[in-house]
Formats: C-alpha cells, structure tokens, sequence
C-alpha cells in the first residue's frame, strides 16, 4: 500500500490536523515522533481506520479521544465563537511557531488581531501569579510604553504579571494577545473573564486547545512556548526561582528569541527568578526604553543612555578642576596658596582662575579668589 | 652629562619616590609622562636641582611644592604614627598596583594587615555615601559572609556603603582594609574617626597622599584606582547613575579584575548605577556566595546553585504527572475518565495509577482513584 492511497486520501491536511488536536495532547513528543515519521495526514488516518500504523505501532494514545474528535463541528464552533482556526499554509499562519520542536497542529484565534503580524514586533511579558505590588507596578510602567511604541504584548491572561500586562496595554489603547492554556472559550482564571473578554475584542485569544477544552498544568507548560515562538523577546518581570515564567524563557532562549529580566531587591524571593535568568544571560531591562531598544528595529528603538545630573565643573579640564577644587566658596584664597595647594605653577594658576571667572565658577575678590558654583 | 651622574647619584630610588609623592599629585599625566621618559630619582634630581629637565621642560609643577618636601622627615613621621611606607621592591609591595596606568609613587600603610597579601583573596565594596537601607542591609550581609570566607574587605571608609562593608568584616573579626584619600593620619569623614581608627588598629589604612595631606576630590578619584588594584574584584552594592564608586569599576575593568553588582528595584536611583554596570557586562550578584565564586579559588568558592522547593510531582515522568494532574484530590475518577481526559491507553493509565499509589501520590477507593499529595 502506498501511504497516500491508504488510509485516508480525503481527509486533508486541514481536516487532520484539526482532529489530531482534539485526540492528543499538544507538546506530545511521542506523537510528534509519529508525525514525524508518518506526516499529520497519514497518522490521523492511520488512527481513525484501525488504531495503529502499517508497522503495528498502536496508536491507543490517539484512539482514546477518536469518537469526541470525530463529533465535534470544528466549523460551526468556529462561527458560533467568532474564532478561526489557523494552520500551516493560511495567509494569517505565523510561521516563527514553525520553528518550536513540538510546533502546534493548529491554533483557534478569537479576536481582531492578525496573528502573522505578531512575531515581528512584541514582547511576552511573564511573571509570578503572585507578584509584589513593586512587581505590578513596573510591569504597567513598561507595557503602556511598549504598547505606546506600537508593540504588541503577549501573555497568559493569569493573575499577576500577566494580568498587569494586559492591563497597561489596554489602558492606553495598545495591542494585546492572550494565549490560553485551555480553549479559546474558556476564561482562565474564572476572575479574569472580563479582562480576557476584553482582550477577545480588541487583541487576540490563541489557543492550540480546541474550544471547550479545559486548562490543564501540561497545558500551560506547553501553552508557554507558544508565547515564547510567538514574539520577538520575551520579558520576565518576577519570578521566584522556580516558576512557570522561567519555562517560557527556556524556550525563548532555545528558540534565539531575545530574553529580558527586570531587577529587584536581593531580598525579594519574586525577584529570585529574574535574577537567576540575567546571571545565566538575560539582559537586565529597567525601563522600555531599554527592552524596546533590545527587541526593536535597529536604529528606530535605541534606548537613550542614562547619563546623572551635570554639574558645569564636570566639564572642566583637569588643570581648571583641580584649580577650582581648592578655592573656597565662602573665604578666598591667594595665588600663592592655590599654587601651592594645587600643585600648579603661577602661570598655569593665574591661566586657570581666568578662564573660571569668565564662565562663571571663580570670583576675584580684594584679598584673592572664592569659588562660585555653577548654578 | 650622563643621566645617572648628572642630578642627584646619592638621592636613591625610595627617597626620591617619598619626596614625589609630596612634590606632586598622584595620577597626574604629566609627571607620568616626565616619569616614564627621565625614571624617578633623576626627574626628582633635576626638580630639585635648577627646576627644569636637560631638554628645558620647566618642573613648576614639582618644584611648587619642592621646600616642603625637602623639609619633611618621612622616616621620623612614619615612626611617630606607627605607618611605614613602602616603594617597588618591599617584601610588603603589592606588585598588583604596578598595572596601573599611573602606579603610586609609594603607599603609606598603618596597621597590621600585611598588603601585599590582599590583591589575591580580597574584594573591593564601593557604593553610595548617601545609600538606601537596603544597601547598608545588603552590604552588611555580603560584607560579614565575604570576611568569615577569608576575604579581606576593601573600601574607602566613607559614609554609606563603604562604612557598612567595613563595620562588617569588623563586626566578625575579618579583615579590611581602607583606603584613604588624605594621609592616613587624617580620618576623614570626621564623624567615621572611630571607625578609621579601628581599621588602623586590626587592619590596615592605606594611602599614597603623605601624612597631613588633605583629602581633596582628585586624590578621592585617584585613590579609588588603588582600591580597584589592590583587590581580586569590584563589588558595587548601590550607586547612582554619576557616582565616584563607578569610577572604581572602572578601573577595575581596565585592570581586567572581577566587576560585579548588586540589583536592586529599578525605581530605586541607589540602584541605577548598579544596573547600567550590569548591562556593561559586570556579574550581577545576590549574595556572598556568588561573589566568593566570581572572585574566589575555583573549587573552593563555588557558590551552590539556588533551588526552588522541590516538590515531589515534579520529579514524575510525563506520563505519570499526566495521570497525577488529571486526579482529584477530593473525589473519584475512574479509569476510564482518567483514560479520556489524559489521552493515555488503559495500559498507560493503570500502570501509572499503581506508581502513583507506591509514592503515595494517588489512592484507590472503592469507585475510582483520587490524588494525594506528597506532603
């Protein structure tokens, strides 16, 4: 039997697709290893007709789910969601998820923003559930900037870091996309189902499990390389040491995206993470200056450098600073002693005072010479 | 006239490097230049002598200062305070100075801590005078944990950071070392007399300013070179964004030595200083231990690596934290259910279920399996 005649031949790449995420699990690396070996369409048939593949390999993993798969109306739960359900080869595909080892077979889509559009120019923001209020805080302060700036910011739609996300890039009108660990139907955590109704209507929900799917732990481990695959850096802002966050910049890291951490106190056990990730690499950020500057276009997004309050004397060359370091603000001083103090000859003193009276940071009195500041 | 014979012959390396260092400011480029170009004794010789060099270049610079050079008796001050003073060539000379660019003509030294056995297990601890609590806390941490390791604990006693490194090591009987930028017969700050003193007495202060010398804002840049020389590594716990504790990391940098950094929030000013080190490339640092292992001799000083709680669902295999996380802890599942919703085949699940059971992670009841947990 040749493979394309066997087994299936009109069921198609989409249709197969869409079934192999109802029957297995996404981030499968048993079932990738079979997709792998008999492509999407193959494998499907294989499981539909009698459970296992030419070989005998049973395929009871898949086979479980066989008969919910095969009721389920991918079309018309797509039209009564107002979702779509996206694969490899349609136009609004994004094709950076193609790189992940265990890409998704599928991804529901609820909600205006183009999903291609998303990989070139965002930033996944992650972070603790239970972060600090400092924590809160600076997340809100770089993603109304960031969104300000016209990238779009990527969560998980969870309390915390990713929740403060969101919010900063609604507030000021910005791009958002939530991608949920369960279907795009259903709002995770139940608290947040204004906040991820919000996000449907103006960002994007994305998920790889189907609608009606329950949000499962594997599944948020598995629905965080999708954050990661699908923005350009990804920013973690707190982070105990061990936390789902630092699974999403394992895979960034793994995927060559750029990976950020924002600083906190030592003592913070919610900075922990953060730090970690820097120690191992990650680029410290402390503003969106600074992150923008890491994931944005070159020349475009250059952070400013942070420079400290000029004081005019700073300016000065050494010969003038050392001059007007040894006057007095508030006594003078002769020649002699400046001479002396400074360790200048007469000339080179007489030559100083001058050019520090002229701009204003020297005065002569009768008996010698005072200090004055800049301003 | 030939070099040697012409100026001085009798005056010697060590009396002509004590009477420079009381002609001439350290870190001064044009004597270094003269220096490099004539040697010590006879660019002392020709000050001293008519005021200028064979070739006509004028020595006001020197010659300034040259009566009360010439009137100093250093051997009698050193006695009288308990110093000594040491040139290149002393048994005690810390050789790791003469990578500077501009080496210290001498270095007075007072107290018992021998220096030339600091640059090898030692750590510089600059920052901010007017620091947070947070980095005095933070400091006192390190600094105490860096003192009982066996590191002396270099810094430049001044207010903030560099008093709290110092009380540190003090504090557990540890070694430290200030650096002054006066002679090291003057304390200053004032209000930090007490504590300079007790430098003095367990330690060692240091200084290349003669005694009586005042400390003035060159001679503070210039000492911080010697404190980035005379350690293993830079450690910078709190410092705004324009702070002389960076110009200590920057020296440290030119001599190729360790730089690390302590985080903090980034809302934090004391911190912005830290950050932007970090992002040029120095270690960031939480703890004593990362510092001991970035500093310290490889194999003694690894630091070891921060864990989160291990919990004992995660150390199971995929399969078995599939079945795990699909159990509820207070009702029944059957297999079946367990089968459906894992996307397990039936073998899979009650081969995982009886695992689950030896390691107390699930329990059969009479209609089905529950979840335990493992505490």
């Amino acid at each position: 039997m040749s493979r394309a005649g066997s087994a299936q031949g009109a069921l198609g790449e989409r249709r197969a697709r869409l079934l192999l995420a109802r029957m297995g699990e996404p981030y499968d690396e048993w079932v990738q290893a079979l997709v792998a070996e008999h492509g999407v369409e193959d494998l499907v048939g294989y499981a539909l007709r009698d459970g296992r593949t030419p070989q005998g390999v049973r395929l009871d993993r898949l086979v479980g789910r066989r008969e919910r798969a095969l009721e389920a109306d991918d079309a018309h739960i797509a039209r009564s969601l107002g979702a779509r359900v996206l694969v490899p080869g349609d136009e609004e595909w994004p094709v950076e998820v193609d790189q992940l080892l265990a890409p998704p077979w599928c991804l529901w889509v609820r909600g205006p923003q183009r999903l291609d559009e998303v990989p070139g120019r965002s930033v996944a923001v992650v972070g603790a559930r239970a972060c600090t209020a400092y924590g809160e805080h600076v997340t809100a302060q770089i993603c109304v900037e960031l969104a300000e700036k016209g990238f779009v910011v990527v969560s998980g739609a969870a309390y915390g870091i990713d929740a403060a996300a969101h919010r900063a890039a609604l507030a000021v009108d910005g791009r958002t996309v939530g991608v949920l660990a369960g279907g795009v139907d259903v709002p995770y955590p139940r608290a947040n189902s204004d906040l991820i109704a919000r996000i449907g209507r103006v960002g994007a929900l994305v998920s790889e499990t189907p609608p009606g799917g329950a949000p499962a732990r594997m599944r948020f481990l598995a629905r965080n390389r999708l954050i990661a695959a699908l923005t350009t850096g990804t920013l973690v802002v707190e982070a105990a040491l061990r936390s789902g966050a630092r699974t999403t910049v394992r895979h960034a890291r793994e995927l060559d995206r750029h990976v950020l951490a924002v600083p906190g106190p030592v003592s913070s056990l919610m900075s922990a993470g953060c730090h970690a990730e820097i120690r191992m690499g990650a680029t410290l950020v402390t503003d969106a200056g600074e992150v923008a500057e890491a994931v944005g276009r070159i020349g475009d997004d250059l952070a400013p450098l942070k420079r400290g309050v000029v004081r005019d004397e700073d300016d000065l060359t050494e010969d003038l600073r050392r001059v007007w370091q040894w006057l007095r603000p508030r006594a003078s001083s002769s020649v002699d002693e400046v001479m002396v103090r400074s360790g200048l000859a007469v000339r080179e003193v007489l030559s100083a005072l001058g050019e520090l009276e002229e701009l204003g940071l020297a005065e002569q009195l009768l008996d010698g010479w005072r200090r004055r500041s800049a301003r």
